[in-house]
């Protein structure tokens, strides 16, 4: 292959013309992609495109995906070293494409190293402006708005990289239905009070003020994933919150013990199967704390609380809470939305959501959202 | 047409084996079918099968739908009189036909007259005992539950039989996937707590423990609709209670006034837009009461309420008086469970829930009972 | 129920406004509907329209169907007797309804007294013209285009009219998509060149000419059933042919014997199972004629052969014919189409295609008309 | 990331348990993959799994996508060189993960250099044999079976590897409802008779017999792609052609003309629009030519003529070359299929069919090939 020698470099410090999406520190080069659904989205003339990224992990790969004028092209694997990828070659070069590259995968909580960063791109072409669309929606959840299962045979257990997904999500899926700018934040196995398995530690509402308080380390902290994140930048027309799923799977699950303090953690049932009150009692404090930070950060935004894909246990735990958070604050610019549970034609790998599930969860909430934003 | 001469005339008093389906009062002769969903069931053999009624109606007039073997063969209008309609003719006459003759259209509240009574059947063939099916469900609601808009075009507006249904109801969709028999005690316009424009008398709670206290007038009265209902006489596995969208509608529409009494009623909205809170309160209490009575009346059963086709509004007020209903009594063997809103995709005649979002509500609540049944 | 005294009678014979669906003598009074699909449609105010009707039967008893607006309302049995049959009431008398009545049962050429005539209406309203559509179309066929099976459960066998429609058909289907006028011409259990069984006499285009030379007898006569067709009276855009299912079906049934003659006839295969091509000849010597015949009587229109809904065995034999066909005279203006088969999933009573499959097929159809018409 | 040290190599010259799919050069190390849909499929052990690949192209770079346990997992562009690519990572070491790594992008006649080699593998597990399934599929075409369209936006209309998949192909959809082998030979553009432009080089019964006749020069000649290909090392159970698209075209695009020695090409319209009789007869010849050729090859393979996808033009002149071939040979193990025209909903990129449009073709072809299978 000859190489195309009017390829030019550009830099992401020169460039003009490109559009950031997902929570990032908009001044960190290499930009970092934190979040599943975080990308980087130009319009660009040439035959041939290519984008330069550093890329590292320590157990967890990242994965990635493209697209060309809004259809999904690719999705792969990333390992570590500085890289350039090509996203397209051969093409006219008058027509203006539209190019976007995304990360697949997850914030890493759990992999201090798993990072891609964005230096620029290579073409032979020119960037012109990205508009921004008419809406934007923040969607917040667990390995659920992590796209865990959405690919992945049925038969498939592992917790891995690879199964977890933006570009199959309701998520993405709703936001393009709608036309609207999109950013996820979520994490597999993470609830509002507590993980699936009782760790107090990994709720969702301890990392959201910071940009992404789920990438840690020292490395990531360099890259501003602990700054608090300015809201002001990006107020989103709705949030959709999708949380409890864990909060749930807690009661089931064994106590949690902090193996350095001995501290321990465990929502309980009562012999009868039921909740324990007290438990549940926190978990609604949970909510309701949630929903007033969340209102607090983006004050015009419709809030819905969105449950159901993996059962519907917490449903009236959840609506108990919104309605002590109404009362207490008179804010009813807050809503309750059931998605339709997972069923055995609907589900992915490792008995989560698959693609036709979330098709359906989508459908759902693109039709809810439609009112709610005169869309 | 040569008449058959071989039919003969069975009278219900003298028959066996024949199984109703819809609360009435079985002890009546003709038999009452006062409910949509109400109907009577044969197994029977022979070429040809007739039934004989009786109707009669002031304003409204009865619709009614047959099945063969489980498939829908036709729906017509009733006119009054004493009648026979052929059910088949000409079928081989050894086999078994399994024959449904259903209501389509609720129960009348405003036509005092509305009757379908049956007599019984004529047939060259004999009557065979109609199985049980393994599961009972209750459905209780409104106009949706009453399947108005199930027939019609988009643009008819009328409030009228001709566009009510079983034949083309939810209720319907969900039994017969679950196989499950199914009562439906549902009326257009009412709420749990006041009708669509504030009339606190055409409340559901208030007609449930009569065998149909829909059906007023002294007729009604001697066909035994103002009895006391025998729950002990058909426990059902679960109640689907589909209300609160008529109470909704309450908040929106002027005071009611009695024009005898001068007796006044209005649900209101604050001046921004809000439910008032008293009024929202006795809303709340009305739901909270009914299901008291619903435990009551049905000790085992699951309670399901299900809410959305026709909008989410008082979705937190309804799960409130459950939470509340929950804490207060400790039952929880209730539930609350969102149907996917009517788009104008799924609407059907008079802005109501067409046959698309039947099934899809179906769906969703057919996966829930699965589970909730063990089906 | 009060009559309604404003009601006044309408002969056909003295009204307008009302347009006549299907092939008929429209000389007659009562007019007959002799085919499925035939009906009479008018658009009228008033709060109630009642249509008066002639029926008998020896063996086969009518069925109708009716819509308002465009949609369903109703399917019924009709049994002998010089009746009136209410098709609404109650409505806004000032809107303009549109209503139709039409036949469900094919013409019977095995019940010579199976009839429909309509002597005309009974309103509190007025009749408005009713406009034509853009498009005419022709379906001709065999049981699959008179609609057997669309009505009935998958277990019921019998040959009978009420398990026949053309409420459930690809061809109302079709039309109703296009905004089109259709006329159905079709018989269950013929071909083009015998029937299912052999009997070279039971063959479409034996019929095709005649008014309709499927209603035989003296009364059918005298109903001007065996008139010669006046072609020019209605020519449509398309005639689309679904025939050769009953011939294929030939091949693999015993020899017919005219009892009273002696004569026999039968499509031989050969030992290893393939069609014996003196045999396959003389249907593709039908199938020419038919086409000319076809051609000759529409000179203008798109001749569209389509197959396959009850499988695909005669595909190569009907194209062979065609291309024949347009060898020895040029016309193009014909083409061949496969429609899906029928699958265990779409399959309706008495192994015929079900409403699954006509809607299938009819998806096809539409598709390629739209193409055809520039719809 | 810690490399994983426990990573083998094993070329394909001594590893034992791998099937290869597609027509290949079976004795070449590396192992040459020239079709989409070729490629090799494992079972394996243990935590980690790469390929070890030759790539290059002049032009068109390669893709392709990999499944795991028949779940989609990635597909990408592949560049120049020797490399590795990882097909999972962190797996359970214990479990058997089926593994496939195939070629997305058809042949490339254009791109002498395009080519995809495999190595072997590395894993830290052990390789288990691969059975085979139970039926064998070869399917034949031009763009359409080369999945062009199938990726890529409505408005893309580049002629680019990018757009080209048989991940998304009615080919590969059909042999997975089936549980089939398959093989697609095919090339976008080419017809049986010339290509869309009337290069009569450009047809593909002329490369059908070599192992790869569509890759071309000498480095594909080392390849052994000219090699005659080892019919009965592979004998289908059915043959599906899918050609006669391009052909069509011809005869609306201009004459071609060879460059080098002067020679032309050209299928005529006549002047009313009709198809030159001369012309559509060598167009009819190549059909039984290649009918004859594909029954040489493959004795007892049931072969089926599909058609339709985009456009049913040629239905009557490839119907009427099969029934003359049928006349000819006595073979009747031959048949003709229409697969439904491509819309507006269901149109792909480059106005070729869209996954939608393969997918209603999947479900129809899937159907036949099911009755004739026994499957």
């Amino acid at each position: 292959m000859t190489p195309n020698k009017d390829l030019k470099m550009y830099s992401l410090k020169d460039l003009e013309n490109y559009k950031i999406h997902g929570r990032t520190d908009e001044s960190q080069y290499p930009l970092p992609l934190f979040f599943n659904g975080s990308g980087i989205e130009v319009n660009v003339t040439g035959s041939e495109l290519w984008i330069d990224i550093d890329v590292d992990c320590e157990i967890h790969e990242p994965w990635i995906w493209t697209s060309i004028n809004g259809a999904f092209m690719s999705r792969q694997m990333l390992l570590p070293g500085v890289q350039s990828l090509c996203l397209f070659r051969g093409m006219s070069p008058d027509a203006v494409k539209n190019v976007r590259f995304t990360r697949d995968l997850q914030a890493m909580s759990e992999d201090d190293f798993c990072h891609v960063l964005i230096r620029g791109f290579q073409t032979d072409g020119s960037f012109l402006p990205v508009s921004d669309k008419p809406y934007k929606l923040e969607f917040i959840g667990d390995s659920i708005t992590s796209g865990e299962g959405t690919y992945g045979a049925k038969e498939d257990t592992d917790w891995l990289a690879i199964y977890m997904s933006s570009s199959r999500n309701y998520a993405v899926m709703v936001s393009d239905a709608l036309n609207a700018e999109y950013r996820l934040i979520s994490q597999g196995g993470w609830g509002v009070l507590s993980s699936w398995d009782n760790n107090p530690n990994c709720n969702i509402p301890s990392i959201y003020e910071k940009i992404c308080g789920l990438a840690k380390g020292s490395f990531n902290e360099k890259l501003g994933a602990a700054k608090p994140h300015n809201f002001k930048s990006w107020q989103p027309d709705a949030v959709i919150v999708n949380l409890g799923t864990n909060d749930a799977s807690a009661f089931n699950q064994p106590e949690w013990r902090n193996p350095e303090t001995g501290e321990t953690f465990k929502q309980h049932l009562n012999p009868d199967g039921t909740y324990n009150q007290e438990d549940l009692m926190r978990f609604k404090q949970a909510v309701i704390d949630f929903l007033s930070m969340l209102r607090k950060n983006n004050p015009a935004s419709h809030i819905v609380w969105t449950y159901g894909m993996l059962g519907y246990d917490l449903t009236l735990a959840i609506t108990d809470a919104m309605n002590t958070y109404q009362t207490l604050t008179g804010d009813t610019n807050t809503a309750f939305l059931q998605l339709p549970n997972t069923t055995d034609d609907t589900v992915g790998a490792h008995a989560h959501p698959g693609v036709k599930s979330h098709e359906r969860a989508a459908k759902v909430l693109t039709e809810y959202l439609k009112n709610i934003l005169g869309a």
